[in-house]
């Protein structure tokens, strides 16, 4: 595929085009340090979001849950999607209230989800998701049985109908308020850990492993 | 307005009943302790969502942009919308990777959306988002012109059709999963700052004030 993703009229961003792209790395970037994507969808006209963790490999964005969730079922039958990714990466404080804004990434893709229905590729997914949010988790866990693989539903989104959306950097003052006294600036913000917590029911003598320990987004 | 929202086949919680609710008290917590919300919409089938700021007084909920804004404009036509508000609290560390899953809490609304056209309740409104997202902030900046008021869109969705999903605790594993030599439980997570970026442009003598010293969600 091409490292660029064809704009169409739907995700051409109309407004402040700046700061948006369409660069598949700059796109997987995002998609790869976040774990959260809202899921929208239309119902008999209504539109659902729902949040929801998800996995890329290549340049298909997974999503998975429960084989008796609404949303799965809803979207496994073709149905118009977007699927939108946030990150919020500061609070911008500018001199006037009009010009506060955030900066962020942000990933919105269209398209028309499928179902997995191989075994060995919902195996695959599935391993994907869990080290998406926890690098370093698989090796360490119980593997998905049959039974459990087939309680789950996995749709496959391709990454053909999106863009990004970025905004960085200093507040945009108006030229005469940048006489005024008042603190202007940047609050960055990020996703920390508190200390893990043990599950009331752990074993004497099983230690926090690393890629809990040392976690990092 | 009653204390519990009534529940509609719409927002009835179909899966896991019990991590959900239709309490004001819970759903206007969620709402307050966030401040990014997800805004579906469905143009010509094709449905989008859009991360944006908003903020609540009493029982409503407002969100506002550029009046240029596709999805203002696509809104303020009385469209059908859904409004949700995700906060991720916790990884949850499973013995099996089937079940894994997040500690958090969300919240949903539906609805159509009216503009807010009166100069005065935009003027409150834009006050409150401002001090939804960094309280302590609209005192000291200066405050929306006429030119800027109506330069921004605001839109406001009673909070009638909502519900709130929330999940707590430990991670619940297959009984006979128990006895494996697996770290299990929980990794909190959580949105923190870091040191506050001058912009570039302020004036010398100008130190940062509390509301962005001390911020804390």
């Amino acid at each position: 595929m091409s490292k660029e993703i064809s704009r169409t009229e739907r995700t051409r961003l109309r407004r402040l085009p700046d700061r948006g792209g369409y660069d598949r790395d700059i796109i997987y970037a995002i998609l790869d340090d976040a774990f959260i994507c809202h899921v929208g969808f239309a119902v008999d006209g209504q539109p659902y979001v729902i949040p929801t963790g998800y996995a890329r490999i290549g340049d298909d964005l997974y999503i998975h849950g429960s084989s008796a969730s609404r949303m799965l079922r809803n979207l496994a039958k073709g149905i118009d999607v977007c699927v939108t990714v946030t990150l919020i990466d500061g609070l911008v404080l500018a001199r006037s209230a009009f010009h506060h804004s955030m900066n962020y990434r942000s990933v919105v893709i269209l398209g028309k989800a499928d179902l997995v229905e191989d075994a060995k590729e919902k195996h695959a997914v599935l391993e994907a998701f869990t080290e998406h949010v926890v690098p370093g988790r698989w090796a360490e866990v119980r593997w998905p049985t049959e039974l459990e693989l087939k309680a789950t539903s996995v749709l496959k989104l391709s990454i053909t109908e999106a863009s990004a959306k970025i905004r960085t950097g200093d507040p945009k003052d108006d030229e005469e308020d940048y006489a005024m006294n008042v603190w202007a600036g940047v609050l960055p913000l990020r996703l920390a850990t508190d200390e893990p917590i043990a599950d009331s029911r752990l074993a004497d003598g099983i230690t926090v492993p690393n890629h809990v320990l040392n976690y990092k987004r």
